[in-house]
């Protein structure tokens, strides 16, 4: 009778329940050099932090993040004020940092950590913020308490523009997820926050200019210049650069809410609230075009400091200038034989509006096409040949296309792109600059946003900052990756509260308990599959399914893959075969818990199928491993067979982790 | 082999996991007369607000505080601004409302929802925040999505003044803190925040003509005079007062620090660290004193513009002054027999003060010593008994005694305590103005303060607001509890977030999973037994323990305890029995997983005795059970009823919840 329940105990044991909690804190971007010393330095409640060197606003608000940082990781109340000599940690820069970052500051930095004492040093308070970065993660509970191992590290980044672009438009985000972001971007080294301000489906950005730009194109959600100077700070305080982008001439549909006369069809516009490719472009056939982005630019280059000014130039179909006779005259009359060839035109101009208003420019692939000096920088949704081709013609380049963590795709994936392309002449390496991790908000709002990029943001910036011979090892990025995710979450991360407030949304009067299971065992559909699943989704459809809340990669499916593959190499160790029996135990029995409550409500009632296909997916497995155990064939293989076959489609824009497992289990099985 | 681990699922299904979870929204407090309607209104993506009446920027943020709390709540996208005529709910107000509210304003407000539509009419924005509250309480999910649920609803509170007392001084609470306070106190129908602002342990309001009482008295943890008009804006916006509280003669050792002048010992002074009562106090015999009070009362009635002033007045000792020849001479001049006529004597003057600013004095059951004017409110620490002995002097007075809610007693406890005294006449009903909850945070810091808040507050707003008729169902208040947790959660309360996150942080390396046994048998000490306990701990000491971290209430605890009654009047029905068992199980089996842990860090460290007594109380709940079930005699009876006497004391500042229901079933079983 005791032995019913020791299964419970074990389950939770097992890491089924709260498997992101199970580590404490590990580093992500690895150091370029770390050298172990003797002891550690204790951190408790007489921890304090001392500057030195020029004084630097900077730098007492990198202090501040420190403080703050040890303070929610540790829970102890921490001075908040540097003392002058004597400190635990002392903070040494050379120089005092310029307002903003430039595009190529120094940030290497030296920790030192003895047991009597720490310090970090750097030239200025950007190196200072890599560095504290690594301190706060160093920080781990021991028998005596919080301390950092006794350690020397000198470290740098591998590539100097380590982004992350924010999509705004699709779904706003506020100031204060923004601020978020960047707090969670300082405590993984990443610098540059491409903010992707303007595009079809709202321009974010008040214009003291052209005011109907944010006024009728953004629905009311927009950033008065106040609060984006406050960002550009906040921002300036960790280190990190904020590069606006407007894409134009596609992506324009908001912008000619206010101004129709800025294509070359009539109009009236409205906000776009599809997702997608769409017709309307600026006209880049008149002078009155560029005459408003002439203004615009300057108005909006005067608003951001920063010395790139990214004009997109991604995805024109061109259809309006092929329907509009005045556009075919213009292109007959000046020999452009298509529309990219009038898009190469545009660019042209507005780059040389840029440049006059003394910024570089830099644009996704397309940009390319116009007649571009070598300052101009590219940006690749497409992939790293794209940056080998602009670097062969004296282009720097940084790359996106591998790092979309909109689409889901698990970390590992992530991890094993590098910018650098292949075959590039070794003297060109130094135009790669680096890459940026992208969030796209069709399917993001303030709600899921950090489900979506932590903790897989920090794989992209190991993968930005740490040698390359050091971001190879997968299964070592996998084993750091729940601490890391730990950390994030002290430094603001909402990924594990907001998941479980999310998951609380759609189980609704069923409970969390009872969705527990097929939660677990799923992830959202990759790609752009969501999209070709339900093309009818708009801006306004909720972002509150289960598909929306769970995260890109199934802690527990990944558990349970390696668990499946150590039994099928030692099938009749009972171990082995309790480690894939305890989890396939919880989905077969899933259904029987959720199903009388899939009526409830609409969220459950699309998770009928699901979970339904769940349990005989894991029934499946049950008698596949049970076969495998016994060395007798499997009970109904016909049976288990179809059902992995019918889970290849889960339903609810939702696909089965645990799929790839159960299906070599049942291929294994005899 | 596959009936092995039903029973973790099954463990999930009883809500061990996740109890908080289970239910959907619930109306707390009850409205005071409800009748239900046919049918019911979707509120979808397309839901809309309207305004009608007279233009009023407090009702246009009500419409926001709605649009905000619907959206959390279904995760849809909800259009923020108002719109003109057949909106989905209609707001109505009769005249706009003033800055801030007044002490009396007329609350109550009408509710009508049917399919077509839906209404809040009230004579001011105030009682629409209140018609706000309920309405997005009524939303509830259901098979054809969120709807609310036809009813006509004609409500106002019971008492004007439902507060809550927000201790800053002896830990301080960001202003987005105290924000997200005011958000949730709207969420329940609470309408003063008493901000105690100044006390031994910290005084946190910027004072310009006294600068160096926040400069030297608040380690520089203070509100700028712009924050804290902004948190009265705020506060206003949901119908909020914000009653200030400058505790003295007591309670004043931070301000002595900038200012020891003030005292009747010279000094120097430094913050106090410690909790308790101390010696430092004002002298009242010195006419400077007075004159200091007189520049500080009219600084702060300027700022604070409630009709009310706190002046505290609470714990004096009198050592001080007793201490002081000067002090003694005086009184002895003035016919002052003891220190309670010198403190009466303070008193009287400073209310003077206070009048002639143009406020109304509030203070601790002391203040009735002096010779007070008929408008100064009392507010009782001690009991209801107070209060009417204050009624029958004629003063009016609101109770907080029994709504401590730092002392982390049950939610039944506070909502059996009624504000209204036994035994007084009818016609001073009147008197008795309400209520407080309070935040005494001796133990509260920002991180757990909603864990220590929230619901139970909730259950305080009720009886404050609703019909005392409609307040004496212990058991329906609990049944609606889960319901309001989960909603205050999508109105800002982190009291789930934060309690997981927590959680983690003390499970460390051995990960929550392994700890989730013990942390939900456990409750923190009650009353001030944990200062018994723990006589050392001062203002810096860390609150990131287990018992800082767990309700004060266990809903694990409360459920077994229902389990075990309705078993001892079934012991032979095998579900009741199971009911039983699975609690008692996990918590049998949790200290093998925790105790290879226990080493790990000194937060584990100290739950190594309370995890094996858990262990062995459970097993001694085991054996009583089995026997109760069988009807044979215990085994071991005289270890059992050890195991219950050892875990009356279960050590780190905890005591198990779990305690009495076992002790019934030991002492039942045969």
């Amino acid at each position: 009778m005791f032995g019913l329940l020791v299964s419970g105990v074990a389950l939770m044991a097992a890491g089924i329940v709260f498997p992101a909690y199970a580590q404490q804190g590990a580093l992500m971007p690895l150091p370029a050099s770390m050298v172990a010393g003797t002891g550690q330095l204790v951190v408790d409640g007489s921890f304090t932090v001392a500057l030195a060197g020029p004084a630097d606003p900077h730098l007492d608000a990198a202090a501040r993040t420190l403080i703050r940082q040890l303070s929610a990781k540790t829970g102890q109340f921490l001075a908040g004020a540097p003392v002058t000599g004597g400190a635990t940690l002392t903070l040494t820069v050379t120089r005092a940092s310029a307002t903003v970052p430039a595009p190529n500051e120094d940030e290497a930095y030296t920790l030192t950590v003895t047991p009597g004492g720490a310090s970090i040093t750097a030239a200025t308070s950007i190196g200072i913020n890599r560095g504290i970065a690594t301190f706060v993660q160093l920080v781990a509970a021991g028998p005596q308490g919080y301390a950092v191992p006794a350690v020397t590290i000198h470290d740098q980044p591998r590539f100097p523009w380590r982004g992350l672009l924010l999509d705004v438009s699709r779904h706003f985000m506020p100031v204060a997820t923004v601020e978020r972001t960047l707090d969670l971007m300082q405590a993984v080294k990443l610098n540059v926050l491409h903010w992707h301000l303007a595009d079809n489906q709202g321009f974010r950005v008040e214009s003291k200019v052209y005011p109907k730009l944010h006024q009728l194109g953004s629905d009311g959600n927009f950033y008065t210049q106040d609060q984006v100077r406050a960002v550009i700070r906040y921002a300036a305080d960790r280190g990190i650069r904020v590069v606006p982008e407007f894409d134009m001439p596609g992506h324009t549909t908001a912008w000619l809410v206010g101004y129709p006369e800025l294509a070359s069809q009539p109009g009236p516009y409205t906000i776009e609230r599809h997702w997608g490719v769409f017709d309307p472009a600026l006209d880049p056939t008149r002078d009155s075009t560029y005459q408003f982005l002439d203004r615009l630019v300057g108005e909006m280059t005067a608003l951001f400091p920063d010395a790139y000014f990214h004009i997109g130039g991604d995805e024109v179909n061109g259809e309006q200038w092929k329907a509009s006779p005045a556009v075919q005259a213009y292109m007959k009359a000046h020999g452009l034989k298509d529309t990219a060839a009038l898009q190469a035109l545009f660019t042209t101009k507005v780059q040389a509006i840029v440049a006059r208003h003394g910024k570089h420019a830099i644009g996704w692939d397309e940009i390319m096409d116009g007649d571009m000096p070598k300052d101009v920088v590219v940006q690749s949704w497409r992939d790293a040949e794209s940056l080998r081709k602009a670097a062969l013609a004296g282009h720097a380049g940084i790359l996106s296309a591998p790092y979309y963590l909109d689409l889901n795709w698990p970390a590992g994936r992530h991890y094993a792109a590098d910018p650098m392309p292949e075959n590039l002449p070794a003297d060109l390496a130094n135009l790669i600059l680096g890459g940026e991790a992208c969030a796209w908000s069709e399917r993001l709002s303030p709600e899921n946003l950090d489900i979506r990029l932590w903790p897989r943001a920090a794989v992209v910036a190991e993968k930005l900052w740490s040698p390359r011979a050091m971001t190879a090892d997968t299964a070592g990025m996998y084993r750091r990756l729940d601490g890391v995710a730990r950390d994030l979450a002290w430094a603001g991360s909402r990924h594990e509260a907001a998941g479980l407030a999310m998951l609380a949304r759609v189980a609704g009067p069923a409970g969390v308990d009872a969705l527990l299971p097929l939660a677990q065992a799923v992830e959202p559909l990759k790609d752009y599959r969501r999209s070709a699943q339900r093309p009818d989704a708009v801006q306004g459809t909720p972002l509150n399914r289960l598909v929306d809340t769970v995260p890109a990669e199934s802690a527990q499916a990944r558990a349970f893959s390696l668990a499946v593959d150590h039994f099928r190499t030692n099938p009749r160790d009972v171990e082995a075969r309790a480690a894939v029996l305890r989890p396939l135990m919880v989905w077969a029995q899933g259904d029987a818990v959720l199903a009388p409550h899939v009526g409830a409500t609409p969220l459950l009632a699309e998770l009928a199928g699901p979970s339904a296909k769940l349990a005989r997916l894991a029934d499946a497995g049950l008698a596949a491993a049970e076969a495998l155990h016994t060395g007798k064939p499997m009970v109904d293989r016909a049976g288990g067979e179809k059902a992995v076959v019918d889970a290849a489609d889960a339903g609810a824009e939702l696909e089965f982790a645990i799929l790839p497992a159960v299906a070599r289990l049942v291929k294994a099985a005899p």
